[in-house]
C-alpha cells in the first residue's frame, strides 16, 4: 500500500500517476520519446540502461518491469538483463554500452561526477552526441521514476508473473497507453 | 560548454533541450504542472522545495534559476530562499513546510529512505496526501533535471543578471514559453 491514498489498486508507478492524471501525461510522453520511440539506441538498448540504472537505486518495481521489457526486445534476453544487473563490464555487451553504462552510472550517482574522460572514451567508442545525451537524460529519467515509486511506497508485486505481463504490455503498446494491470 | 555539442549557445538545460527538441515538451509539460498550475502547494512552497533540492545536489544552475524564481512569488523573498538554501530547519517557514522539505531530503537520498514516520509527522502538521505527493516528485524530478544538467556539463553562467531575468522571465511566462534568454 503506498503512503498516501490514491483510491485504486494498480500497482507500482500507475498507481500513483492515477491519483495525479495532470503529471501523468508528461511522464509517459517523457517515457515514450526516450524509450520507444526513434533514436540512435536500440529499443533494448535504452530498456536496459533504465533497467541498470533502477537495479543500482534497488528500486525494484522498476528494475525488474524494465529488465522484462529489455528482455523482450531484439538484442536481448533474460541472461543478459541478470548480467547488466549483477556486473555489466563482464556482461556479453559492445565496448560502447559498457561505457555508456559507466556514464548512466556516474548520473546516477550526481551529474557532477561524470568526466570529459568519460565522454572521450564513449566516443572513441562509437558513441555519438545524441547516444550521449539520451543516456544521460535516460539515467536522470529513470533516478526520478525510482524515488518517486519508492518515496510515496508504491505497491510493488512479488509475483513474477505480473513483471512477465507488464513488460509484454510495454514492449508491444509503449508507454501511451492508459490500460492498467491491476493485482 | 556542454560536453555533447548542442549547435546553439543557449545556457543551462534550455540548451540541451534544443539539441532534442522532441524531449522538450514532455520535460516543459511536467515543470508547468508541477511549479506552475493550482495545486495544494503554493507556486513559492513548490519552487522553494525545486531550489532546495537543487541545492543540497550542488546543482548551481538549477538551485539559483528556481531559488530566484520563488523569491519573485508572494509568500517568498530573497532572504528566505538564501536561509532555506544554508539551513531550512531554522528558516522562516511553517511546521508544514519543514516536515515536507525533510521528505524532499530524503527522497533526493534516496526513495527507500521516506519512512511511514516522516509521513505521519508531514500530516501532523497538515500536509495533505496531494502536497506529500507533489512534494516527492518535485523531489525526484529536480533529481534528474539537475542530473541532466550537470550531466552533461550545460553551460551556467556566473553572471547573477542572468538568473535575475530567467526568474522574471520563468515567474510571469511558467515553463511552456519557447522564447530563450541567450548568454
Amino acid at each position: 500500500m503506498p503512503y498516501i491514498n490514491t483510491s485504486n489498486n494498480i500497482p507500482g508507478i500507475r498507481g500513483l500517476m492515477e491519483f495525479r492524471p495532470e503529471v501523468s501525461k508528461a511522464l509517459n510522453q517523457l517515457a515514450q520519446v526516450l524509450l520507444v520511440d526513434d533514436a540512435s539506441l536500440s529499443r533494448s538498448e535504452r530498456e536496459l540502461i533504465a533497467s541498470f540504472v533502477s537495479s543500482r537505486n534497488e528500486c525494484r518495481f522498476c528494475m525488474t518491469t524494465h529488465g522484462a521489457i529489455a528482455a523482450n526486445l531484439p538484442g536481448c534476453n533474460d541472461e543478459l538483463v541478470q548480467d547488466v544487473w549483477s556486473d555489466y563490464t563482464s556482461a556479453d555487451l559492445s565496448d560502447k554500452m559498457k561505457s555508456l553504462l559507466h556514464i548512466a552510472d556516474q548520473v546516477r550517482i550526481s551529474g557532477l561526477r561524470v568526466t570529459e574522460n568519460d565522454i572521450e572514451v564513449a566516443r572513441q567508442h562509437g558513441a555519438s552526441d545524441l547516444d550521449i545525451h539520451d543516456t544521460v537524460l535516460i539515467a536522470a529519467t529513470f533516478c526520478m521514476f525510482n524515488r518517486y515509486v519508492d518515496g510515496l511506497g508504491a505497491t510493488t508485486p512479488d509475483d513474477p508473473e505480473f513483471y512477465k505481463k507488464v513488460g509484454e504490455q510495454r514492449t508491444k503498446e509503449g508507454y501511451l497507453t492508459t490500460s492498467f494491470l491491476v493485482k
